[in-house]
């Protein structure tokens, strides 16, 4: 990218590579919808305004074009998908960026793991961007394949696709103030660090905070959230397949906090990418709880870009990368075309991209025994959560009984 | 500091060094007011809530607690005041971080004259934080004492208080794709890069975006503003001693694009700081217009904090810089106790800290002849200027007559 090239096409001068005239842009810098005409050069927006000089002219006949989405939190491996084959579910549903904690391969497969994803993402049409995981293995009850120290969070933060740390699953070692712990957040100083604490209230969230931890995923309540963004955090506000906090947290939206919430999924599985859809899916369920939609899609994009410090993301403006969206109905969030970088990618909620060959890398990596009848049978005779005058024949440590 | 010290403060356990009990906070995360009391340790701060422990204690008795004020662009010299009478001038009023671009003191004595403020700055209770000139000088017309190059700029870029590039005025520099300016800009990749371009607008302000330019202070009409915040620049409102755009602009203010403006000064001249204030001034000014009184002081706090990507600065929540004023009367802006890292550094309008000594470095830079009666004397015979059909006693290049 020449930058007097892309200035000259600004300046109207220079044809534009993809010219996207008569939109309606959601400007999620005013808040907006904007009567304008797109000229798109090389991966960058030149301008915006009125142009007509370009080797491609797309007339969006008043179509609305929007930022590509921006999905705050992720762990793709949750999609059950290879990396390559989640872009192809979530590209066509207008994601052209997620942040991702790679901690489920790392605790598999630990640094060679996230090495595999890495390498695969610049093969493809979706900006992925990694925190470098903090809680590998999530706890020391669990048999993992890696353990992720400190020292190994600070090569892998020197990657410079890695964004910050991810989720601090383990708050109390950091309100307990555990060496190793600290040593990770320090390591990650400058750099975003992404909390994770579930119920975390009064002085031990303010403890959590104290140590430089930015955000949170885990809020549950509208008193929780309320909590979490007085004392700074930014709120992400969480649809996964599983967890799905917006109809409790959607009320902490106002005109004073919207800023500081945006949208993520954490946990999605791949059935409920195909049919429901990615952010667009939160998006359009924020959008059907009462949301305006255009301050819906600027939490979808701008809020998460401003958060994860990718400033030349999230808006259509000139000198930003050109990750756009077309939108036919904008309350359904019904999205046509998929830009990503100033090339076509996905329409009609088809990708228009193969993925790379997949390979064989990273294959029987999770070994466990074939279980019997009998490694299912749980030996109640010394399970000693008995109650007083109970017997065994009549308790159970079950968290529900299915009839 | 201690992180894990930090964390036990917070906890509750630790004591802090300085309490500031029954606060009613200006809380610039949530847009509330909120009664709390805040422990500091160190220069930071440990917690908000209800805290018991600490070395001093400060009852505020509901007095108003709000953090400490941005200045996001002056040029410290055209105060007239040497560098630390300046910090002795703003710091009784509220002003704790100041973004100066010192392109004043570079005319004259380039990169020396830098070195002497950035010196100098570090025994001052306030933060000041530089941005590389960019355009020095100002114009080829201009007879200055040095010129900074795009190496100059890249090697001043390096030290670790130059946060940015400053206002680029050369925009018809980067318009036209000079290559010396596009150098400049190619150097502070990464960084920010502040704008400067009065009455730019449609390709042309395109044109000047596109090159990675974030934000203007220039603007002096809504229209302007308003296409300005559109393309995606952040707005600094500006009210010096004499451009004065706080009453043209405020009207964009709105829930949608606050958070992309706040207030800068440019220039204020000693006697104004004196008797007016600095960006205390601008935050009473607006207050009075009708804007919500925490909402002035979130964009002479936060919304500069985020835009210079001061990520501990601005709000008052656990592990911020403890910068802090005291407030009697919101609407007025009353500021009794100000706190610089933790320390009481003024009160009541009165600095308490004294200067380190003043020196003699950088006098007798400023070389010019004495004028006399004929070094005032226009020769008009020789001004080509004149309309066809008027003789030389008719016209006058004047821009206005004082009778």
């Amino acid at each position: 990218m020449d930058l007097k090239e892309l200035i000259s096409v600004a300046r109207g001068e220079m044809p534009a590579d993809l010219l996207l005239k008569n939109a309606r842009i959601v400007n999620t810098f005013s808040g907006e919808i904007e009567q304008a005409d797109v000229a798109v050069y090389g991966d960058k927006i030149a301008g915006v305004g009125d142009y007509d000089k370009a080797k491609e002219i797309i007339d969006l006949q008043g179509r609305f074009l929007a930022p590509g989405l921006i999905n705050g939190h992720t762990h793709i491996e949750s999609s059950m998908l290879h990396p390559a084959r989640y872009a192809q579910a979530v590209v066509p549903r207008g994601t052209l960026a997620v942040v991702t904690d790679l901690h489920e391969i790392a605790n598999v497969c630990g640094s060679e793991g996230i090495k595999f994803v890495t390498d695969l993402a610049r093969k493809l049409p979706l900006d992925m961007l990694f925190m470098a995981p903090s809680c590998v293995p999530a706890t020391h009850l669990e048999t993992s394949g890696a353990q992720i120290s400190s020292n190994e969070v600070k090569r892998i933060l020197a990657h410079p696709k890695i964004i910050g740390l991810g989720e601090m699953m383990n708050f109390p070692g950091v309100i307990s103030g555990d060496e190793e712990v600290l040593k990770k957040i320090s390591a990650s100083k400058g750099k975003i660090i992404d909390g994770h604490a579930p119920g975390l209230t009064g002085k031990e969230l303010n403890a959590y905070l104290s140590a430089g931890i930015l955000s949170d995923h885990e809020s549950t309540t509208l008193e929780e959230g309320k909590e979490k963004l007085r004392r700074g955090m930014h709120l992400m506000i969480r649809e996964g397949s599983s967890e799905k906090n917006l109809d409790a947290l959607l009320p902490l939206v106002t005109d004073d906090t919207y800023k500081r919430c945006f949208f993520v999924v954490d946990d999605r599985s791949c059935s409920d990418l195909l049919w429901e859809g990615d952010i667009d899916a939160v998006v359009r369920k924020a959008i059907d709880r009462g949301l305006e939609p255009v301050r819906a899609i600027q939490m979808a994009t701008i809020n998460a870009a401003e958060y994860f410090r990718l400033y030349d993301r999230g808006g259509i403006g000139p000198g930003y990368i050109a990750n756009l969206i077309t939108i036919t109905d904008l309350a359904e969030l019904e999205i046509d075309m998929v830009f990503y970088r100033g090339k076509l990618v996905a329409r009609q909620g088809k990708p228009l991209f193969s993925p790379p060959p997949l390979t064989l890398e990273l294959r029987d990596t999770v070994r466990i025994k074939s279980p019997t009848a009998k490694s299912l049978k749980i030996p109640l005779p010394r399970w000693e959560g008995l109650g007083e005058g109970e017997t065994s024949d009549e308790a159970y440590p079950v968290i529900e009984i299915v009839p």
